[in-house]
């Protein structure tokens, strides 16, 4: 089982108090390789290493296919198997033949850039049909209470107060499973692969729900997974915004109390 | 003059008050194509694309370079210009000969992953000497006070509230430029750039600031800056912990008010 949180000796200060040493639950950040093996079985090739909190690996290595290649349904992908070699958890992928591997990209940007690559910007391939059936409305006090919702079944951070969490919730406000990671964009891999793996791609009627930001890059993964929107406990940026206009996607910003903001979408609330 | 924040018409909720449309300030957020050009004028090669909020480009892509190549004077880099080629923003870099480029990596991994390819893991050549002279030590009351001092000087969060911010403070509590970015990653690019093209790398005896958690990658950035320690808003994983400790930086979090954690280093607090 993996483990998502660890304990440190730390000291914990606070103002003229001596000092005090003490151990303190932190969120564990380690390296996952991802490897694509052919389908011939000519052995695998690492296409990324990703920073994230152990558990539900699977999850995130296909939802973050979701993402990067062409799988789109949970045939697309023939096998996953986990190891740890050289130290290192690995997750090898066999995809299904005539699906899209992960574009090999030569330029790499440092971590957190949001995108690796300037042809990522072209999502015309990601889209998989309308992002909600005609009609479909939220409800505005549905929408308001879906952090709060999440915020109960946030254990990581309940120990440690440093891991962002995602899910996917429907219009009634039922959440699905609730994932957490030290990287936004790895919890919203692992719930968008559990949604993969459990048939429930396109996220058509659900919206994603993050405990962050939202940056470009999280709306191209709720565009991905088919989702019709974003709900976020913080502010999205200008091409977050944009982008979510562009692809019809409700997206609902700085949900903390009853104070809100609707950056796209408003039409779809009820 | 580059644009960090822009106005979108957003829809206000609050309760069960008449929604209402308003203009609000947003971060931008925009890619930043960096190119390496021969020293020979044979062309420019992208080598990575960064999601960022305008400005300060130069100083994002010089800092960029002090964790992605062997960058550590600012003869380094013979120079750097910005120009906008099919609607998008460049910046196009010569480095001194006999500089270490940027790696080219094969793989790459999805955004704010922190690490994109297991070499990086490997931090041997990053460290430019001990990062405090000897007896060097910071009071408890001006680290607890940087985070709040930075605060007063995050304009673009004022606006927004999306934006993470970095800066880099000496002992007695003088903060050097604060930069804020969407990124968390490239607001400490552009101070460590900023500090590089001043003349001040290695930042010995002086802690970053920044406002966000403390992942792998950011330890790894201060550490290619030669900074003697990282005093944070949030909290660090547990791989940040164990890599401030292995290369003797001092590593406060959840710095907030009175009540702060230690997480290494906590003898070089006086």
């Amino acid at each position: 089982m993996p483990v998502s949180t660890t304990r440190r000796a730390v000291v914990r200060r606070n103002g003229d108090a001596q000092p005090a040493r003490t151990p303190d639950d932190l969120a564990v950040e380690s390296p996952l390789v991802l490897g694509l093996e052919a389908a011939t079985g000519a052995g695998s090739d690492a296409i990324a290493t990703l920073m994230r909190t152990p558990g539900h690996d699977l999850e995130l290595a296909a939802g973050w296919l979701v993402v990067e290649s062409g799988v789109r349904r949970p045939d697309d992908i023939v096998t996953m198997r986990t190891c740890r070699e050289d130290d290192t958890d690995r997750v090898h992928v066999t995809l299904r033949a005539g699906v899209r591997p992960p574009r090999p990209r030569a330029f790499v940007t440092s971590a957190a850039c949001g995108v690796c690559s300037a042809d990522v910007l072209d999502l015309s391939p990601l889209a998989g049909g309308p992002p909600h059936t005609e009609g479909w409305t939220v409800a505005a006090d549905v929408l308001a209470g879906l952090p709060a919702s999440m915020r109960t079944r946030q254990r990581a951070f309940d120990r440690t107060g440093g891991v962002h969490a995602a899910a996917i919730a429907d219009a009634a406000g039922r959440l699905g499973p609730v994932r957490e990671d030290v990287g936004r964009h790895n919890a919203v891999d692992k719930v968008v692969g559990n949604a993969l793996l459990a048939g429930g791609l396109p996220a058509r009627d659900r919206v994603l729900v993050v405990s962050g930001r939202v940056s470009f890059e999280i709306v191209q993964k709720a565009v991905a997974a088919g989702a019709a929107g974003i709900v976020a406990v913080s502010a999205p940026s200008s091409l977050a915004v944009d982008l979510a206009r562009e692809h019809g996607l409700l997206l609902a910003g700085l949900v903390r109390e009853e104070r809100w903001n609707v950056y796209a979408g408003d039409e779809l609330i009820a």
